[in-house]
């Protein structure tokens, strides 16, 4: 049976939450007063759902159901998680985890998406919750700061990474938890720049993602310091910079007046910076980016990348068939080109994961390469049969056309999900010791497996375009 | 002539700049009294060469010479830019602003590193520097903070761009310009989160690159905020988070002790955290995971992207032959794989960008496909004929084989600049209406420069390997 997740707050967080939850199996129900609730979720939905499985190369489980309730009481009634995410005001959240924990199941995880309470203020009243605060957009940034219970907040993290999110459970609670903290900072320092006339909100955002913004996608403050530091080290950097950094310490950490004027100039900046997107292009522009950026950082193993993967090899491998599916995956905008379709260089990078994974399938996966023998391509033949477009689920389907000695033939099918024939991949690969860089024998147990699934498709018809050169005529294939 | 640089102090920073002008084809001379500065500035420009390149699909310009001097005022003779990089103690930043003043020549830049002084500090005694505030690793980051005369600075920031680097001007000067007060405030709030044990320097860092440092790798503080004001936009965020931001303005703006138990503290954890890697290895790992972040950014054509793509254009082509070359590029590390080579599929990615830059010298260009017709690739063959690794340059040369009516038949070797063939890309494109997505015949120009193209390639031999369905042997191509 599918798992439930509750969902107390419909806005762009718990929208988000209830989409992570989805598109991961589980079943939500929300439950939120404004009229426009199902329209407004729907919409964060449609995002989550052109981005989130574009981060994988293996499907996510089924969706789950959604459904809408008007009562706390009705909706938490067998939830395993409920979030709560309404409002940030103490008196509201109060009522609301009352309500919760008095018709929560008492195994459920009660998390709250507060961005500055800690769990004693939350819990004053006898609720139990634990803070598990979560960054927009909850469907595909990672992070959730803990805090609360130490068991429960085990039992939570458990229950995160199942639904591909980074768990930080922090030591000791405190207002505004770990990572709004340091976003305060640094919105007060641009309240005044902004309001000394020093730059303008674009600059500002500029002066971030041309420079340590970039580093931060990847590595955080103190690992980036640690370098500056040079070959000395950290200690280093801390006797350096010490000194240096103490002076901007000492000013301007009085607050701006928060008034209308600063508000309109803030806002008026922002306008003539994004203002020519409405607020669902610029959210599609950021998922893209983030999609991109996260699919980077998961090809070279790094930082998100390692959770991504983790999450990755968690999914359900599809049931095997004689002809094995070997690569599921949806397009991502970054996929796409000028022609407005998936470009060209995408079906072989389809086509490689989908070697990989029959590679994985017969034995000679990662522990094999490290034992020093691999398979590399020595010539691939393609040829696309129909436009594949931006989220777009397309899978492949492996045939083995034949082994001998090091020798190694493939055939790949890309499929879109109705059967469509998008294109074909055929490729032969070469057996190699990775010392030596030359052709040698695989190992036993791989040529018993791949005499297994010669004999499993040993039925299936041919596959129609083997052996084409390019140009062919259709008659000669 | 090569323009020349002379770089003032041969740290990090130092370092970082002179590569930045050296693989932009700047001669440099780097002025530093450490006896070991050569071999630190060759570690840097090492990190350098191995990056930078591999962020364009255009070769750089040749890169400059590098040469050391003991004396500024030898260093700086004859330099148009000469940058200040020398430790943060304002009375040698004057001494050594003085002694670059007097020696430099009138039209020459002269910049200054600094991370916190204004202008009007640097030239108390006369000097004339602009601040220009990098960030590191200067040969990757493209932002350079400016601020100084205007007419000094307009002039500064048309030479950055030149080498690729994005220059923001301040409004009015400041103490630590804008990036470095955003940075002091985040480093002031994350010595107390460890100082009070709320979380490691690794906790710290997973806060910033599992959620917001992603945001910021391509959207700013502000952009980031109006998004997360949903569809009423930035002044409904405003109002909204305005008041519950309030709060934690008002705490914990005094500055912990910055003693030497919380340098032991810091100095441990960072041990605990990044002490598996020496410096090199650090900096290496973070250069891999910034060219494949900037070049999923350029892909989208987004944030630092559109400042890579912006240089990039600027490059020099390479000179028009019978074969023309279509492609240079260095390979990054994130297009290597398991086997510790360049990925099959990257073969494609060369061979698509080689067809794009055909596309372009026979004018079917972006404003062709702005225009409704474009090509779209049916069919490709390729043969993976040698290994390539990280770091290689490679580069490549295109054969028209024949065009009839749609149908366009290319031919694409990529070359190692010893001029060994690592692979051949055979491919099929047909022209296409872009509306109904079904083949019509190219613009008359367009047939016309294919006819130009297929005349000066008329007396080349054929291209061996043509025609191959995959596994044929040798003698039958």
């Amino acid at each position: 049976m599918r798992r439930k997740a509750a969902i107390i707050g419909g806005g762009v967080i718990g929208g988000g939450w209830a989409a992570r939850f989805l598109l991961n199996g589980w079943d939500v129900v929300l439950c939120d007063p404004d009229p426009d609730a199902a329209r407004k979720a729907g919409a964060v939905l449609d995002n989550a759902r052109r981005s989130l499985p574009a981060l994988y190369d293996r499907a996510l489980p089924e969706e789950g159901t959604l459904a809408f309730r008007d009562d706390i009481a009705a909706a938490v009634s067998g939830a395993d998680w409920v979030q709560e995410s309404v409002p940030e005001r103490l008196d509201l959240k109060h009522a609301v985890l009352a309500r919760i924990t008095a018709h929560a199941g008492s195994q459920a995880i009660i998390g709250s998406s507060t961005s500055g309470f800690r769990p004693a203020q939350l819990n004053a009243n006898g609720a139990r919750a634990v803070v598990a605060h979560p960054f927009n957009p909850v469907y595909l940034l990672p992070l959730v700061e803990l805090a609360g219970d130490p068991a429960l907040c085990t039992r939570a993290a458990d229950i995160l990474r199942g639904i591909g999110m980074y768990p930080l459970t922090l030591r000791r609670e405190i207002d505004a938890h770990i990572a709004d903290r340091l976003l305060e900072a640094v919105w007060r320092e641009s309240l005044w720049l902004v309001r000394d006339g020093i730059a303008t909100t674009a600059e500002i955002d500029d002066a971030i993602r041309m420079g340590f913004g970039l580093r931060w996608a990847q590595m955080g403050l103190f690992e980036t310091y640690r370098i500056a530091g040079g070959e000395a080290g950290m200690r280093h950097f801390l006797a350096q910079f010490g000194p240096a950094l103490e002076w901007p310490w000492t000013r301007l950490t009085d607050v701006p007046d928060y008034d209308d004027a600063l508000v309109d100039l803030i806002a008026g900046q922002s306008d003539a910076q994004s203002g020519h997107l409405d607020i669902r292009a610029l959210e599609r522009l950021r998922d893209d980016n983030l999609v991109a950026i996260l699919r980077a950082l998961k090809a070279n193993d790094h930082g998100a990348g390692q959770v991504l993967r983790a999450h990755e090899a968690r999914l359900p491998q599809p049931e095997t068939a004689a002809e094995p599916i070997t690569l599921q995956i949806q397009v991502p905008a970054s996929w796409t080109d000028s022609n407005g379709h998936m470009n060209e260089s995408r079906y072989l990078e389809a086509g490689s994961a989908a070697t990989d994974r029959f590679m994985a399938l017969i034995g000679a996966d990662a522990a094999y390469i490290a034992g020093g023998k691999s398979y590399f391509a020595v010539e691939t033949h393609i040829r696309h049969l129909a436009e594949t477009h931006e989220g777009t689920r397309i899978h492949a389907r492996t045939r083995l056309l034949g082994h001998e000695g090091p020798r190694l033939h493939l055939f790949h099918r890309l499929l879109r999900q109705d059967g469509t024939l998008l294109a074909t991949v055929e490729t032969l690969l070469l057996h190699v010791d990775l010392t030596s860089r030359k052709t040698c024998p695989p190992a036993p147990a791989l040529l018993a497996a791949l005499a297994d699934m010669a004999r499993a498709q040993a039925g299936l018809p041919a596959p129609e375009g083997v052996g084409r050169a390019v140009g062919d005529k259709p008659a000669a294939s």
